[in-house]
């Protein structure tokens, strides 16, 4: 754990920037810690994109320093029975709601200890049914970095929805893959990783959108232009992309889009 | 007021974030005082939109701890003869030019002392007439965080411009309403809000842009598919609402569009 | 030098603020050196586009603190062989790749030295070929602002590459200039400053995209609706303006156009 008043706390949700709604979740914080750094990892998750939300955590949150509190709000069931929760883990705090938005990255945690925050004197009054970011998440975040232990926000339970992210189907030498994620450089981020080739990769041709693309690169440089290839991305996944261009636009692909990878003998 | 070296200051401009200016005006104020804090209300508010930065600083101010800087720059009239003005209230400080944009949440506030902002000792040099967010609103900022005290960056006035958001107008059974402002989920925001109906809420019928809504909720979750209702939001604010959609696209209503709500006998 | 704890680093990328890349920058900072302040200066440079990278960064340095870091990752050569720098000047560091981004910049800067970063034990491993702003420039910022000297990264060397801004033509009375940048408010911002032209300026009439300009405002405010303008903008080049409105929208024209200026005798 940081010392107190050097505590990190993230934020990652669907509010987007124009709006006063990130802002009004920090100036919450920060009326109870002021001595917090805040982070934004991104507010640009699609309108209640809970898969979306929850890659965005797994590739971030072991970036940051031990004993950062990520908290997560893509949140479509504000209001209604879904817990809002607290999860310690060996390294980190998480803190979002139960609906499957922290599962990918505690997958990788361990030693686990899910609260469910129930002890509004936490929370902001009066708690609205519609903003749960301002009114319980941001305050809770803004006490645990003040030092209140997890244990006074709520009971421990032992469960929280699990969200799975699409997995590779492998059948003999063909693999069935997801595109997860797109960026801004039109990157298509597949859920293949290094761990589903025999190493070094051999010869693969791989078919999306009506697409064959056989060639296998190490730098975005290497490639020639419009010419589609795959490449072991920052995250370790597996990616098409373009040099100089977007494979999204290129290739017409969007989100959760599938391919097929065959392997070559 | 917070201790030295723990002062807050808040942006809230029209500036975006795809060019410099916003960066170009923390490293103006951090220049001046390297201990303050300074957290984004928000950048996108459209250009030259004096009213939406109005609500967003009104909707966003009061979650800040006391003592925070609010620096608010949406300034079509810069280089003009329009004032630009430190406000001191009982809780917080405004900077901003004279244009109405510091007056919806200033309504709020008590013990209002304003100053009009001429000892250009305080102003970069040389000050320019179109870029008074860098020249004027960040070092003001800058120095009053480091403690200078108001009355030094000009003399005491005893008015401002006005700018009156527009208000609900009621006949009988029958109010008239606006839309003030369209979130990024489209949620349309009136500017009716609970102390409009008697308690508890009895059934109304809103007509707005061709459709009749019926249907009150207390979270966006109860809604249906593509059935627009009505909620009262995180601001307090009455909304137009849709569960998992967009109720500006569905309606197609753009912001400052009037609406109808006859409350049922 | 600011006192530790204190040290500013600036990121300029073309990164976006959709995908998590520039929060991952951050908590890799911040792993290294949680005392440090990160500000961003802007992740809205167009995807690979190193002249607005080199604008972007150009016009905005020189308003931070002496001794701030500043970081720009706009990097097209990613993985292959241009080089990671850090480049120390009388008031400031540098940090980038060396493909012209930081150059026009340091034109305007004293006692340069150059540092090629190849100390890879200061890098995140494994290093990826694919994102050297999580693994090399944040990774080096961080250690930097720790107080690691400079030369601890790397040896020194004599040159880095660079990029000529376009500069204005003239023959004669005859101005040939470009639009360098647009901003979000339709201004287009030229390449000429006020040392083009004879004090106090004169008449002249410019010419671009089929219109002509005659009139010179010295703040927005004074110009007609839809009537474009010249005007010396905030960071002291000519731009072409319209009150209320966007130039570019107004003309049609993108980043790169060249126009005629002639002076009038």
């Amino acid at each position: 754990m940081q010392p107190a008043g050097y505590q990190l706390i993230t934020l990652t949700t669907d509010f987007g920037l124009d709006d006063p709604y990130v802002g009004i979740m920090k100036g919450v914080i920060l009326s109870i810690q002021i001595d917090c750094r805040i982070v934004d990892i991104t507010h640009g998750i699609p309108p209640q994109d809970i898969l979306a939300g929850a890659i965005a955590l797994k590739s971030s949150f072991r970036f940051f320093p031990k004993g950062t509190i990520h908290v997560v709000v893509v949140d479509p069931g504000v209001g209604s029975y879904r817990r809002p929760l607290l999860v310690q883990t060996e390294d980190y705090f998480f803190i979002g709601p139960d609906n499957g938005i922290l599962s990918p990255a505690l997958e990788q945690e361990r030693e686990l200890r899910i609260y469910h925050l129930i002890q509004d004197r936490f929370f902001l009054k009066p708690l609205s049914l519609t903003f749960h970011g301002r009114d319980i998440f941001a305050p809770i975040a803004g006490w645990l970095s003040k030092g209140t232990p997890p244990s006074e926000f709520g009971p421990r339970i032992e469960d929280l929805l699990t969200l799975k992210l699409p997995l590779p189907k492998r059948t003999g030498q063909r693999i069935l893959g997801t595109i997860l994620q797109i960026d801004k450089f039109g990157n298509l981020i597949t859920n293949l990783t290094a761990s589903d080739f025999p190493e070094p990769v051999r010869g693969y041709t791989l078919r999306i959108a009506g697409h064959e693309i056989r060639q296998h690169l190490r730098s975005y440089i290497e490639g020639k232009p419009k010419e589609p290839f795959t490449i072991f991305g920052g995250s370790g996944c597996l990616e098409i992309s373009v040099n100089r261009g977007s494979a999204a636009s290129l290739l017409r692909v969007v989100a959760l889009e599938e391919f097929e990878l065959e392997l070559l003998e």
